[in-house]
């Protein structure tokens, strides 16, 4: 298993700089003064795309041999990572296959068409979605790029923290949400060789909790029937991730749903800017662990802000 | 009528500075593919109380004498300008008396509550505001800000157009919504002093379209029956706000209650960010007249970011 140095995210880094938005870290008072803790926000939210998975899926498609990205790129995808690979094929000029299942939200879609990707739709099952993959990139010659057990992909993913950590000093505690893993083994690589006092832990909702369980247990245990309104944190670990996990995170806690729900309200009331509810989880942390998180400096990623603005939890 | 001068917010800009926040100008490439044009947005909605209001408010309790001040400070408003006024007022330490309708929605009430405000109910009616109003202040001796019609108010209101002019340069058009009128007389002062050539747009629903009608007819004509989304721009002039915008600004134009919800609705999905409906004019206005404003430089003033999460347009 190839597993990433720092090293590769710097050199990622380099690789995407100019194509992805530096993102802002936002601080709020009011917030502060809720959980009373020092919060530094890495808001991608505002990347490319809506969501962190464009450095990502940048640094896969820039990463190719010019032989290979001729035949273009395929995943498959429901959500953010096929929106933002469909836009890093088309930023460099390449063709873009996407397996999405047919119950996927028109929003989302939309994001996947409007990039100029050619959508295929498949059952919503893995094993369909898989299949009609392997079927298109046997007929094309594609690559496949997974959405986050890659090499390539965590490197870019880690390069969010870079910035946020180059940007605030002093983090005592850095809190990302973990679905597939991407985002969470990009940052700790990252935290870990830039500040190796900060505690790095991943949040996950108690709903979906393949990777605490996993983590705890020390083996890889997929996600059965997970039920969350975080619909970015529903995918399993891959064997990748959780190798990377198991060596750089400190730890790993769960939330529940009305916490989740509480800390969206928190971001979208008092900070006046759109998260996801995946991106909500490490909030949601914040505020259900007091005891460990009281009067220390957080940083936490909020991962996206694709939502459907017909379909929103506050009731 | 003492007409404000650009020095006069020049000075209001030095006063109230280290109790404001210097709210960042965004731009979007999505935004400006949709329209075609280059639009910097000054973003007010990420202001402290969540809207602009707290810059004239702020100058105007800071403005006050120190045998003044001891009396405390009372208006009547049902939104923004309370909450931003009760704020201003504990900064400054002194008391604050609100005048709402008993039919304020929670939120708002909650908002000036939060920053220790004394809240007297009335009836929803323009005519019981004032009689509460008066009631209070000559028991207390409390100064009445007026929430636009005043001076200092009016200047505060202006700084956020000169930290946007100060900031991004070569503006052909500034679009400000226009309710009361007190951020775009502030503004159309400073756009103009700062560059002559700037046209300086105010825009307002058409079902809440006073300003316009006074402006086109040169005559005071008040609100009757308003009935827009829009409920920041439900108030009419005042005759200073009026004096004002008859002298500087050279068009008001309206909009659609559709363009608004289309407009906000691009702003929240595209830029991930929260405006209310008032915000949205502005932009509604650039989707409503393309060959107005097609390949050119617009700033727009985002006033506000306080929405009623339980009542959202989208459906």
């Amino acid at each position: 298993m190839h597993i990433p140095a720092f090293k590769d995210i710097e050199a990622a880094h380099l690789r995407i700089n100019k194509y992805i938005h530096k993102t802002p870290v936002l601080t709020s008072n009011s917030v502060n003064q809720i959980v009373k803790s020092d919060l530094y926000f890495k808001c991608e939210n505002f990347q490319k795309a809506g969501a962190f998975k464009y450095r990502g899926a940048t640094n896969a498609v820039l990463s190719l041999s010019e032989e290979k990205a001729n035949k273009g790129v395929a995943t498959h995808s429901s959500g953010n990572f096929a929106a933002a690979l469909a836009l890093a094929a088309k930023t460099r000029n390449i063709k873009c296959y996407i397996v999405m299942p047919e119950n996927a939200i028109p929003v989302k879609v939309n994001a996947v068409q409007g990039y100029g990707a050619e959508i295929t739709y498949c059952e919503p099952t893995l094993e369909s979605r898989e299949q009609t993959l392997n079927k298109l990139v046997n007929e094309n010659g594609a690559v496949f790029i997974h959405s986050y057990n890659c090499f390539d992909v965590i490197c870019g993913q880690g390069t969010a923290v870079k910035e946020l950590i180059e940007e605030i000093s002093g983090l005592q505690y850095l809190l990302v949400p973990v679905g597939g893993g991407g985002i969470l083994s990009g940052s700790a690589i990252a935290a870990k060789a830039m500040n190796p006092r900060i505690t790095v832990i991943g949040v996950e909702p108690a709903n979906a909790d393949d990777a605490y369980r996993s983590f705890k247990s020390g083996k890889l245990i997929p996600s059965v029937n997970p039920n969350t309104i975080a619909d970015g944190l529903l995918t399993s670990l891959g064997d990748l991730t959780f190798e990377i996990i198991k060596n750089n995170v400190n730890d790993i806690i769960t939330v529940k749903e009305e916490s989740i729900i509480e800390a969206m309200r928190i971001i979208w009331e008092r900070m006046k800017i759109i998260v996801e509810p995946s991106s909500a989880v490490t909030l949601a942390a914040v505020i259900e662990n007091r005891n460990i998180f009281e009067n220390k400096k957080l940083g936490l990623v909020l991962t996206g802000g694709n939502v459907d603005l017909e379909n929103l939890p506050f009731t």
